[in-house]
């Protein structure tokens, strides 16, 4: 089966937990005591920066390949990603023995392609705009009949991304809420299912940048509305949600808060200055979301995912502020 | 006691271990499965650049200001210093209120500055040389009579210090080797200390640039030879080895090793992001070891301190080669 028919349930993300348990790390959970003396808040952050292909979308595609059945499996995997999502599904397929195909901008920076050719992944360039990269992937589909595995929009994606969220929760004791990104939602929406079946109480909020606030118009309004194109810092974050994810996040979440640029970019400084770790821009968003709320957060124990930390380090680094 | 009149013994390092374990990070160790790839070797990271005050220091900080007696901690301590020990004996003594006072080169950076009086010591500036800095600590010691640590010649300092090895060793199974990058060498010789304690036939080996490779040389000649005024990249290991480290030193290694400029250069970019963690240029140095050394670390398991990650990001992502 290539993907679950219905939203996960508790069942199978505990199994789908123990079934990929020895294809992931199960990354570690750091604390910074200066960061909480500064927010006056108890946070926990969940360094998927440390987790394989370098993400958390490689729950996700360990989860999407390892489900499919051995005729799926030879007929190979194709998605299309300039970004993490493609590394994740070249690393998890090259671990499978499984054929992977990435569509990609001709454009995308020369890493990015090294890094999925690196993992043994076909990569097929093409135009710089959504519908080459569709028109691209399906062509490439109906020549070879690989099976699609779309970055968010796929349950068996959400459901590897939920055992991030029931990491987090057995790693830490009564979290009060869990601060997920949202780019595409698949991250989010696998928060908001691990919370609630194991959570005991713990709320999640979605956080996204104030520029690309398609999840905060589309919680508000109970409809999904498209992000429009836009330039920011948290490139990671530049998609719309789909309808599976945005499913669950529209009653999942307590809120969804929007931050500024500025805040993404000292958060980012933050980070890297005082805990030490290289993160992605987008993995600031939550950081950010607790600077400018403190009210609410103050006292509360708070779990912010680190989302991924596959960066040109000159080049972010170049961005943080002095 | 100020200072142990002895070298540490194995009882003293349990016994310390214990005392200061409520202050320090037990911090984690890393592994990476691209690098352990790439060099045929088994690699474990002690990241105490996730301790706390961001390096090592703060273990020998913490162990001298806490055996201090109720009338030496009343006088207060004091040390010259415009790195990673200034900011440790600052943040240890304001844990244990005890008055800190830092001898600093007028011309250290304002950041550096900057950390030392937010952790509430003061600050005297000196001229930026070794007569200045040492005239002026021994004044303010003969006004004060605060008492002086040392940031390595020092038994209670390279007794803190052998905690991390020790550590290190507990967290892993049947190492061959652990590498040590060489400064002054208190956390060499502490990791000697630990060693041969605590580990089980795991052998020593310090690494050093080779532009600064005094203890290299005092090695060769088995007597201490001070190391001449030298610009390198690792500027935290632009320190002489002291008498009472040379001599745990000395014959407690089983070799020492030197590394090129280009090599610890490459080996920052790597950790920086292969493994997304901040390390000062200093701690690439035992990575840039196995790099130049290959055949001999081949199929070892090798652990290597990471010794702190208090750096100017945006000033060292610059260093890193592209």
């Amino acid at each position: 089966m290539p993907e679950l028919n219905h939203i996960p349930t508790k069942e199978d993300i505990e199994i789908n937990h123990k079934k990929i348990a020895d294809y992931i790390h199960q990354t570690p959970v750091l604390t910074s005591t200066t960061l909480n003396t500064m927010f006056s808040s108890e946070l926990f952050f969940k360094c998927e920066n440390f987790q394989k292909a370098g993400s958390f979308k490689y729950r996700g595609a360990i989860t999407s390949i390892l489900n499919l059945d051995k005729q799926e499996r030879k007929l190979g995997v194709a998605t299309h990603s300039s970004g993490n999502h493609g590394q994740a599904i070249a690393k998890a397929s090259q671990k499978l023995g499984v054929r992977a195909t990435v569509i990609m901008p001709k454009n995308a920076p020369q890493v990015k392609v090294d890094a999925v050719k690196g993992y043994g992944a076909e990569v097929i360039f093409c135009e710089n705009n959504l519908a080459s990269r569709e028109t691209t992937l399906k062509a490439h589909i109906s020549r070879t009949g690989a099976i699609e595995i779309h970055p968010f929009n796929n349950y068996n994606v959400i459901l590897g991304q939920s055992s991030c969220a029931k990491e987090l929760i057995e790693q830490t004791q009564d979290l009060d809420v869990i601060i997920a990104p949202i780019g595409g939602g698949g991250l989010c929406s696998g928060t908001v299912l691990s919370s609630k079946n194991f959570g005991q109480g713990v709320t999640v909020i979605g956080a996204e940048p104030k520029l690309a606030d398609d999840a905060y118009q589309s919680f508000e309004q109970q409809k999904l509305i498209p992000l429009a194109s836009t330039n920011i810092t948290a490139d990671g974050l530049r998609t719309s949600l789909g309808t599976k994810t945005f499913d669950i996040i529209k009653t999942g979440v307590e809120d969804i808060l929007t931050v500024k640029e500025e805040t993404i970019l000292i958060a980012l400084k933050l980070v890297w200055e005082r805990m030490k770790i290289i993160i992605e821009p987008s993995c600031a968003v939550p950081l950010a979301a607790v600077m400018e709320n403190q009210g609410f957060f103050k006292n509360k124990k708070v779990g912010l995912i680190l989302t991924g930390g596959n960066v040109d380090v000159k080049k972010v680094a170049h961005l943080i502020p002095e």
